[in-house]
């Protein structure tokens, strides 16, 4: 009898994407919330304004590096569910689990961009990118298992997601690393990473079909 | 000519569901905003940093918790939602009653993490469990007798459903108890009673055909 | 040419409804966001906390009273928007306003219950009744000018709405004059218009056929 | 390899446009959070209370200001998105970017609101806008480049809204070089814009066939 509720539990695609979609809005915007107007009265003209407002910048570059995080894993997830002809109970609950990481995401990076210069403040992040990819990686691996892809899904589109998924984290984890040079260094590495991912491939693009 | 408005007005399967997605994403990653950066001043270098963070662990571990209780919440509305071949006032009403009780949890939440010693924290917490579980119910009745459910419906579907909440909210009440002990107890408790429910009847599940 | 932009702007119902559910889903759960846990210091038992949580109690039920005002006008808005065939930039327009009304709400409700015995209080919570009603009668009347209804729209239907927004609008104003007795004569006396709404009229229901 | 992940990456119009309605509704509802209920220990009557709403006014008008360039904003995606018969990963990544300048939207606002006098608050608000409308522009150029837009689209279509976009920012820029002057002039230059592209296209409509 249980096993009739797991049966009929959990079962669209479409939810499941529209929780998805939900969870990454208000993540993206809570970003931002947390750059503030400075305090009214420390700022007596447009100059103090001005150098108030450069101060925020490396902030403004936090939340800029974390969008990005922010956008990959969402074009990751929406590619994945794409690819589900049937959502089933395991995979939202893999699913939600990858959600809980997106939703730590503010948090790691506030944290970050108020302790720029500390490695464990790096490492939190990246940990959090890795947890992140993980649970990418193993919802894919649950909706193979329980075979809820497409029919016409392209044979190769599935390893294609995995090895993208390995090859961005190995990077992360190299980016990581350079924090013990020094905490620059890694979010440069990883800065540029994600502009690789987000603008360089469409370079090539243009010449082959869209599809 | 009341009843005119009455017969047109909530009869969207589809909105409320986008209502309710958007309600458990806001919830969902309000819960971790509550998790925040320590101040500046009070940290001097890695290590620093290092107690601060283990200093919120067990904040982190309460928002676990709540997280999968709203995974499990919304894995149960969606399921129901889905039988459903259209809507009806009373039955919007009465999901909206349901969604009240989710908005709820983020203070059930915040409360419990701040006085995790104190009973009457996790009393509340239970509370609002045993709301939201009963509001669920309520719908579930709602629908059943105002006949919203499509045709191809298995029969026994929505006395399973019944009897998951009923069995679910008594293992919580049994959780519940347990505080008169020891609060840690409670919460141990019931984040066993919620692992079973997220993860355990999946081991199950590979043998079965999908569905 | 300017015209051309206009001809094919804002078209889309469900574009405009998930915009809608999305407001009012945030708006919703940022009611509750204003109930905060009590400050720690401050509470040295089982005994302190509840006497804190009581003290909460007249927050919490100003903000059911609010999430109520927020589901009437979020069935209302869906009952209007399931009528039309297609929108139309001044429709959008127009439903954007009154999602303004929807997202002053959470002040509104936080501004009376911060000053529950203040007149002026009671009176800006009223006005941003009056204006969300004002602002939804004005879109029926816009969906209706542009001939944006579907065709199988019982022709009663949107009289109904209208009487219905008139009505409930009446009722509201009275409430509010009641404040020059008192401010909890006006809530009492919305409260039981609201649960008028959301429940009275359930009770008839039974017996017509639900379509 | 790499090429097949982007082959079939963030292709899906529908998720994009969620994605958009989640990060708008949002941030209307955050706009407005910056409202708050005055502290009580400085209220002592109706009178004071008046004084502080009255004190409150002028960061109403920059919030209706700031949801009606939202309003725009989410019209103006939203006709663009409709005009789309897929997706497509590079599009995908420049919509993103416009997510981002709307994100940016609620910090711009309430810096403006804070430092009304200031040159430099005006500048920063009139640069979000600009940011946003250049984005939205490279994003309808991205489609058109990848053809992604519909069969039936008409041909002058994307010239109208390419159109648009340049008076309107033309106009957004005159209004914040007013600032020179003085900001109220700025502000009010731009809100008669806003007006303008909100109110006065409805009129002549009427006549035309909606289409």
């Amino acid at each position: 009898m249980v096993t009739s509720y797991n049966r009929i539990a959990g079962q669209s695609v479409e939810r499941l994407a529209a929780l998805s979609d939900g969870v990454f809005a208000v993540a993206m915007t809570l970003l931002v919330l947390d750059l503030r107007a400075p305090a009214a009265e420390l700022i007596h003209g447009d100059r103090d304004l001005g150098h108030a407002l450069m101060a925020l910048s490396p902030k403004l570059l936090m939340f800029m590096m974390s969008f990005m995080t922010l956008g990959i894993f969402w074009i990751g997830q929406q590619t994945q569910l794409n690819l589900l002809d049937r959502s089933h109970r395991s995979l939202a609950w893999m699913h939600m689990v990858f959600l809980f990481t997106i939703c730590l995401m503010p948090f790691s990076t506030v944290l970050l961009a108020e302790f720029i210069h500390y490695r464990l403040a790096l490492i939190v992040y990246w940990f959090n990118i890795l947890l992140a990819g993980t649970a990418l990686y193993l919802t894919l691996v649950c909706a193979i298992g329980l075979k809820l892809t497409r029919d016409d899904t392209p044979p190769d589109a599935t390893r294609a997601i995995k090895r993208r998924i390995i090859v961005a984290q190995s990077l992360y984890a190299f980016g990581a690393l350079l924090c013990f040079f020094n905490t620059y260094w890694s979010i440069g590495f990883i800065v540029l990473v994600q502009l690789n991912y987000a603008i360089a491939p469409h370079l090539g693009r243009r010449s082959t079909h869209p599809a």
